[in-house]
């Protein structure tokens, strides 16, 4: 019998994870199918690959990246620690809790370097088209690849979209928009906090993309922050230059006025209003659609796509649990491709995903969200060799940064948290993340504050 | 016989033309194919459909709009006016020769509007693949309906696309502009110029682009502008506050460094460095391979893919003449699916373009470039029943224009030209452009100075 060929859409975390698992398998002697991953960007990490591009890619197809300059992790790093390679093992030292994107894609790009994976990715691959065929039961993928400028037709077995869910902005409109004498832009296009230097700044949305992308303005210098929320304020104590408004009502010239009647001058406005699951490479019948939360609709077990169980789907939930999570779902998904794992009848594949969602609906804060998602973890884990951890240690690091956040919004990078994997706790950062206005690998690994000023 | 089926891709200028060619022929009582265009935006008329938004609308497709608020249109409007609709007929009365963005797409929507032809068009339909079947003969067109959010596929004769090549930015890497403090962005997405008023810019680029862009940035009040050039200085008598340099060599945190070795402190980085020919629609076979150029490559009489002549192109080619020469292009490709017009063999047809490249080639300078084009033009209409115009006058208009432009770049729109239609000479704006901060519909078709200010 010919070997299975699968086809991985995406190198960021999930594709990634996913190379890992088939590669952990191969080095544990078994007979791993053919994998061939395409990645529209010309290097991995999805959107840890920090581009300076916006709008489409110099192949003019849309820029994957949504991140920005300085960011920092904005949740602790010892919830996204991947069992199989700890923080230390990476940095032969330990590091502090929240590392700046460098330093985190450096953690990323360790572990698959090691497995020696590369060779499996076809860069500045983009996918144009997925189809399936009933009768051979295979699907057919067409990609082009930009750096030859020629297209490739290809047949899977199985087929894996890790593309992600966070690079596909949503954009809504508002009365004025088309005549705004400034800049608005959505968190997506946002790059460079020091654009926005002596500016008076709108952040539309209270989201994670709001909270820290306005706190990266108020770091860098802007001159005052309104944050503008349509279902209630964010609660934290912002800065005395940072103010709160309800929802937008429309915007004159240079000046955005409220539902509540109170209007402000603004600069810039940022939408941080969030994105979509953007499948554009797909046909109406393998596209998933869900909403943006923690029980995927029409994804067994949270992966697979019920109405063809061929097609796999990475990370589409919304997220605590991260590259942890993603790693417990490719190896699942690697096992049930690899015959492992086998799966149960339509109507039960049916029956899980919307217990999932009525299991998540029950959930009353945001803690039980994070003991929900861990839940999943443990039970994806449990079901495959990924090496077994302490899930609820990472849901402690989870429930004390919130404790941080509330504590004080623009100093819970400064904490350090238990590894889940270590049973350490990560040391401080040698300076506060305030005057830490250097992000760089460099700067971030020196153990000593005074280091950083010789 | 089966109806033939005509799909077009796009309802800009030139798929507008092609609705307009057929509904044209149907008046004349002749028996028309049946005609379904597909068209992403929401609305009619490609580029001159405003939108404030840039990278992706709001269904996460890239963003077609490349126009910008208070744009003027950059040539005699007597070089661009429709045959078979003037000026003078739309608006009832004479108007000046370079009139904005909102009163030409005006004009543009009037033909279409009295032609009737909007109900051909499916509007917030993205074209995702195009396919040939050779065994049939046919083309299957796969669309995604964004606003119903479910996909079409369907078959037709001929395929005709016009999707415009002024969509898609060619966005170069210099070193340094990962770590820029301040705003890079393309032509293709900038807006609002008061967003620069007070700013230092710097403009990448020598073509209409740069020139248009930077001179939006003066009017509406930046600090300064450098413009970058790789081939040559602009050669117009620029403002005080508008130099021009060299190639850019590098930028170190806002500071642009040219190949001279001087510098410059700027606060956004512009880049029109122009457009490319993209279809992410397109498999290989089917794909128009271009420089952007006068003689489009593989394109019989300039519209034929030589390749699978059954695919047709409109408005490919770099362009002197645009609306009249898409319905030059649009009469021609109509008699030839509706087989008035045969077509050589395949041999010719290659001779055909080649030929065209040759003679291309072989021009001295602008004024010649213009000729050429204006030969097309003649050429095509002699072949199909679209009113026969004088081409010649078209010329001079142009001719006049870069002559104005020469003499003043901040004063060429306060002339006026001979209409190659009517044979009359459009009136003077009533207001200085560098006065005219105003671009509505409104302010413009005002005949009086006086009204202005009422």
């Amino acid at each position: 019998m010919a070997k299975k060929r699968v086809g991985i859409i995406g190198a960021g975390p999930s594709g990634l994870a996913q190379l890992r698992a088939f590669q952990s398998a191969a080095e544990n002697g078994e007979d791993i199918p053919e994998i061939v991953c395409y990645e529209a960007q010309s290097d991995w990490g999805g959107l840890w690959n920090y581009t300076w591009r916006t709008g489409v890619d110099d192949s003019g197809f849309p820029c994957h990246g949504s991140m920005y300059r300085y960011l920092w992790s904005n949740g602790p790093k010892e919830g996204l620690e991947f069992a199989d390679y700890t923080f230390d093992e990476h940095f032969g030292k330990e590091i502090a809790s929240y590392p700046p994107r460098e330093v985190l894609f450096d953690y990323i790009k360790g572990r698959v370097e090691k497995a020696g994976v590369r060779d499996w990715i076809r860069f500045n691959n983009y996918v144009r088209d997925v189809r399936y065929d009933d009768a051979t039961g295979t699907f057919t993928v067409t990609a082009r690849d930009t750096a030859r400028d020629e297209e490739t037709v290809e047949v899977f077995d199985h087929v894996i979209v890790a593309s992600g869910h966070f690079s596909t902005p949503n954009v809504p409109h508002y009365p004025g928009f088309e005549s705004y004498n400034g800049r608005i832009l959505h968190a997506h296009d946002f790059r460079d906090a020091r654009e926005f230097e002596g500016k008076d700044i709108l952040i539309m949305g209270s989201s994670y993309s709001a909270e820290d992308i306005g706190s990266q303005c108020w770091k860098y210098g802007c001159n005052s922050i309104i944050s503008s929320h349509r279902s209630g304020p964010m609660g934290y104590q912002w800065p005395n230059n940072w103010d709160e408004a309800p929802g937008l009502s429309h915007v004159e010239g240079k000046t955005a006025h409220f539902v509540d009647g109170t209007s402000r001058e603004v600069d810039a406005i940022i939408l941080c209003t969030g994105y979509k699951h953007h499948f554009p490479f797909l046909p109406d019948a393998l596209r998933l659609k869900t909403a943006n939360r923690l029980a995927a609709a029409d994804l067994y077990k949270g992966v697979v796509f019920v109405p063809n169980p061929k097609l796999f789907y990475l990370g589409m939930q919304d997220q605590w649990f991260t590259f942890n999570m993603f790693d417990a779902q490719a190896w699942w998904v690697r096992d049930c491709i690899m015959g492992k794992i086998a799966l149960p009848d339509t109507a039960t594949m049916e029956a899980d995903w919307k217990q999932r969602e009525a299991d998540e609906d029950k959930l009353e804060d945001d803690y039980a969200c994070i003991r929900y998602q861990g839940d999943y973890v443990e039970e994806l884990i449990a079901e495959t060799d990924y090496p077994s951890f302490d899930v609820e240690a990472a849901c402690q690091a989870f429930y004390e940064w919130k404790k941080h956040k509330k504590k004080d919004i623009m100093a819970f990078r400064n904490y350090g948290y238990v590894s889940p994997m270590t049973g350490k706790k990560a040391p401080p950062h040698h300076t506060p993340w305030v005057e830490a206005l250097d992000d760089s690998l460099e700067s971030y690994l020196q153990t000593e504050k005074q280091a950083q000023s010789a």
